[in-house]
């Protein structure tokens, strides 16, 4: 496959190396780098991740932030094609959890997978394996942790590439 | 290989679409198709996604609770050769650590194994990934995450095919 | 690729198999091997967890106990070249996060990456995936499993051979 491929999602554990390979694979495109940051700041350990991930990138990324509208970004953002990243989904379904019940929560990652199908801009997302350890013993983790699965699926069913980053090592997953 | 090689262990994590693609092998097969649920439904939530596989699955399919004594259940259903899944041998070992000691836990593995090198009927088998996260804090959850990452790799042994689901993409681990 | 190229790191789960397929490349070489024990066993329960991996291997290997000074000590055995197993790194990694500030314990990384640039002795290295569960929800967790991420990209990097086992079934990621 052309690595260049997409939509592309790119999962992996946390300090995987995913970020940095996503944002690799988009500077390897020519610019406008659209980068969408699904980060809210709520604290200063939020913040210092932050400013890490933005010293790495350089000039020719433009950030917007995008706790949850992300389907009506991506859309608007469409409207001139350049590639796009959104990191991390992750965090994104934690902010939907936070803030809409279930069928909403299902219906935004629904409108995201039409996006998907139709953008004309090459789009990377980037997101988190979270179901490989132990049961959580509390039921909102449990909550967040069968959705992010279920939207990792659906996410995953919609882009054309798929791989998965283990100590910095891409590994495709789709097409093999 | 193919993909209907049996014994066939379908590991994943939590959501990862192991249940899903073990029952589109089942379905593959002539019917009967038999179901063996390892869960025993101690509260709402559990009812609730015992409810949801339930649904997902057709008329072909006849269900059979077993919490424990999986080999023996096996070793019966075994009489008539048609296809059987496990779902999932992971709430199996919790069961096993709630009810026995560790010595009666490890006999009950090494029997399933025997039945694994046995049986004439078609078996599918899906299990969790639950040792990539964070050492657990309490004992109880070191000695289940042990237990279940050696019971798998005995099971993995026992079987001709093992299959890795990440974000609903089989990854075939044996045979490569 | 050989199996037996090297430095080579050995990732998976816990209880995965990593230990066992790790030790099984060691004594596919003449002796001596030299076990590196980075586990300070400071309970009961660690103590059996040591006793049953020195049963597993025999009288060819010679256990030396590094809790902290890696670099130092594998330049030292590097004086006589014969393969070195260190198991593991994920325990190391907690010792340091147990007795150095950062910048300090990046250091530390950083010299042992430099030592498999240059050793002579076959150099082989056990670490955990710990990436790919919920987000803990302690600091000192969060702050471990960053760091832990971190440096299996760095050691991954250094290293000429990268091996991720599933259910003791080993997956060769580098090269591929």
């Amino acid at each position: 496959m052309s690595r260049l491929e997409t939509p592309h999602l790119i999962l992996g554990g946390a300090r995987s190396g995913k970020s940095t390979y996503a944002e690799a694979l988009v500077m390897s495109m020519p610019p406008p780098h659209r980068y969408v940051a699904t980060a809210q700041i709520l604290d200063d350990e939020m913040a210092r991740r932050v400013r890490e991930h933005q010293k790495r990138r350089g000039a020719t990324w433009r950030t917007i932030e995008c706790p949850i509208h992300l389907a009506d970004l991506l859309r608007q953002l469409d409207s001139e094609p350049a590639p796009i990243l959104v990191d991390c989904l992750t965090l994104w379904y934690s902010n939907l959890v936070l803030s809409l019940e279930e069928g909403a929560i299902r219906a935004q990652v629904a409108s995201v997978c039409d996006v998907l199908h139709s953008a004309r801009s090459p789009l990377l997302l980037v997101s988190n394996e979270v179901g490989c350890g132990i049961v959580p013993d509390n039921a909102l983790a449990r909550f967040y942790r069968d959705l992010a699965g279920w939207a990792n699926q659906r996410i995953a069913q919609a882009c054309r590439a798929v791989t998965y980053v283990i100590a910095g090592i891409p590994v495709p997953l789709k097409p093999r």
